[in-house]
């Protein structure tokens, strides 16, 4: 969000032309905070505030901007300085920004890149999506594996200026093969005349370029690394994914995960920013898909509709009843869904889950259908009349109603304890499986247990 | 998850004395690697194993075992052992696993800890849960301003073994006020005589030590930070958070928003390890709660008795009504929820996003509402029968069908997006604000929504 306070101070250094203090904004603060206190300027604002310092800075700054400002930016400069700009950004925040631009955008900026940008991020837009090759930047450090540390720290220093991190650095052969790594501590700490095949560790954590971002970013959490090498099959280092990119993965999983599991599909743009026609698009064919679903719920009560005719207050509790099966079903989806992505179940535990969520949908059954048996052994005798003229015992109606909350309590509990494992299991995202696709199955099945009770107890 | 192919591994090198096969498991591997392969030993073979190396190395492994192993292992070993390897544990780490043990083991322990390391214990165990404080460690770098970078990085070099980075190094003075910072990278490349307060940043990111984890955990996910200093009211620098412990936040944050979201309440344990009367606890708490007040559904239905009585085919189609409610209003919920926490949404803008979702709710109620009029209008003629012999019309069952679900499904997807960001600027979590309490509040008032159309148009 912009900073409303420190906008008409840097529009006021803009006009009088502050050049120290524009210059102190842009140098002085880290480039995410002055980012922040550019967002509400407009273009040209923005472009007249970057230009007060070199090119590199205002590539970091650049690149903490949000999506859709790196675009507007974009259209509002010449391509010669743009492309100047690309050249210095980081080789993941630039090919992040050229995929928001349209393609003919694109193919008139390229052409006015260096030749060696211009490959690699021809490269780097060829990777699927979601996978590896997409998050990671080749803006890494590397060195050979027969020289001294002191050599080593020389080089370092030289490479310094480009590199994305050199607090981790690879050591490659001359095919790029990927033999050891080394941290800058173990540099700082070793004897200058040591050489690095001797102090370097030779089995190194690495990811496969083709490997889903999720599993890559879960992989480096569990290390506190900084950064991981991405390889190819022959174990050749093509790039480095880095800390902060673990935490933008994880962060759009966690919303896609949100969003699966309250039927929204998934969304990448800005709630209030995206277009409407999309938004709509995106809730209505999942709203609609689970309102036809639920459109079996009138085939099955329309088979009890003798039992409804009959006897007035089984519509009454009827709500109630269902609800339950909601609930439980879409708690327990929830707890098994979070354990599977935290690794603490898989489907292949499914008995020992099952047993779990028997016992545990039994007591919870037994919970509320106490609950229920209470209030509905409380009906007026007013609303125990059935449509032949008799009164229905209002224990009797408690039975039926606390049986029926305990049932399809525990149904809900198995249900939406097994559809995730079985999702994960059939290679669905078992996010899928949950609040509200478990709450319609669990509807739909909960009404028959409920009239099946009814009917055979009352009729 | 243990792998199963490595326990019989280490195993058979444990009771063949396989010194050399045991040494390299513990040193050569990755201490998150040795961790993993070791799961599945039993506590005696651990220590067997953590023995083949040096005290440091043993501390690393140690910390990567998840906590319940951690606790088990403790009461393995002698205390002498135990309060060396204390000694040696990184500081966040070594807290986090006291605060699991019992207090009187904790008494037996600490005395024979050296006193500056249970100074460091007893201050940090002092920090409420959640706060900064709780998640920081005191094994930072630290350099004073009027040195040489040559000076600085022989310092550093010292220092390197006992911290948990040397990346990021705090500039302080005597008093320890944070006075500035400079990266490793910094020092690698600046000229060996420059002093350290000409090259140190003097603008630094600080938070404070009682601020919340998640918004100290947003800050650094903000500003891609490997650490950030913890500081107290004066700026003394009390500690640092990194960035390994940022995931951690997160993803204990995110388990949390999405259990709140399922009306599970806060779980910490691992789900099939808690005890079962605690999870007993906890979900029947929840879902009573809700069972409760869905005892409201029976209330308003009551009102609508003669209306329930005499048309049949409204009882038929209340189930598919309501639940379109609950469906869109999670929808809702989670959407604004979701943007809340990726801050692109504020309470304050809650009109702005009124308007949105008035228009939404209204563009899904029609297109819903009008698959609903086309179902309800398909009704045989047997069902459209009322008590008093007469029979409806199909078409205007339709109409009370269709336009129900229009106006449940605008009410709830209104109610949904309304209810996270009164939450928020009440103070509450927004995720409570979400899945089974809307639905809940939105099923209880979408059957008198849907009687009172029906009641209007058919009575």
């Amino acid at each position: 969000m912009a900073n409303p306070l420190l906008i008409p101070e840097i529009r006021t250094m803009l006009v009088e032309g502050d050049d120290a203090g524009l210059k102190e904004v842009m140098t002085e603060l880290h480039p995410a905070s002055t980012a922040e206190f550019a967002e509400g300027l407009l273009v040209e604002e923005t472009w007249k505030l970057l230009e007060h310092a070199d090119v590199h800075r205002q590539a970091e700054v650049f690149a903490f901007f949000p999506p859709e400002k790196q675009v507007a930016l974009v259209a509002g400069v010449g391509r010669e300085k743009m492309s100047e700009l690309l050249e210095a950004m980081s080789h993941d925040d630039r090919v992040d920004l050229l995929q928001l631009l349209d393609d003919d955008l694109v193919d008139t900026l390229l052409p006015l890149v260096a030749r060696a940008d211009r490959e690699d991020i021809r490269r780097l837009l060829s990777y699927p999506d979601d996978s590896a090759g997409a998050v990671m930047t080749t803006d890494y450090a590397t060195l050979p594996p027969d020289i001294t540390v002191q050599e080593a720290i020389h080089r370092v220093r030289q490479q310094a200026p480009q590199k994305e991190t050199i607090y981790y650095i690879y050591v490659v052969d001359d095919q790029r093969h990927l033999v050891g790594f080394v941290s800058l501590r173990d540099l700082i700490v070793a004897k200058p005349s040591a050489v690095i095949r001797d102090i370097m560790q030779e089995e190194v954590v690495t990811v496969r370029v083709d490997q889903d971002q999720e599993e890559v970013a879960r992989e480096l959490a569990k290390f506190d690394f900084i950064a991981v090498p991405v390889v190819d099959n022959e174990n050749r280092i093509l790039g480095i994914i880095t800390h902060d990119d673990v935490l933008d993965v994880l962060e759009e999983e966690a919303t896609e995960d949100a969003f699966h599991m309250a039927a929204v599909g998934t969304m990448e743009e800005n709630y209030l920013d995206a277009r409407f026609a999309t938004v709509w698009r995106k809730r209505s064919l999942w709203l609609s898909c689970l309102f036809v679903a639920q459109l079996f719920t009138f085939t099955v009560m329309a088979q009890y509709e003798h039992a409804i005719a009959s006897i007035i207050a089984l519509s009454l509790f009827l709500p109630l009843c269902i609800s339950t099966g909601g609930n439980s079903g879409s708690q327990a989806a929830t707890l098994i869904t979070r354990a599977m992505a935290l690794e603490q179940v898989s489907p292949g535990e499914w008995r020992r889950v099952f047993r779990h969520e028997l016992l545990m949908g039994a007591v919870l059954g037994i919970t509320l259908g106490a609950i229920g048996f209470l209030r509905a052994a409380l009906t007026p005798e007013s609303m125990l009349r059935t449509a032949d003229g008799d009164i229905l015992q209002s224990w009797l109606l408690g039975v039926v109603i606390g049986s029926s909350v305990a049932l399809i309590c525990l149904w809900g509990t198995l249900v939406g304890s097994m559809l995730p494992l079985a999702f994960k299991r059939l290679g669905f995202d078992p996010g899928y499986a949950s609040t509200p696709f478990v709450a319609t199955i669990v509807d739909v099945t909960g009404i028959a247990i409920y009239f099946s009770i009814a009917s055979w107890c009352l009729m």
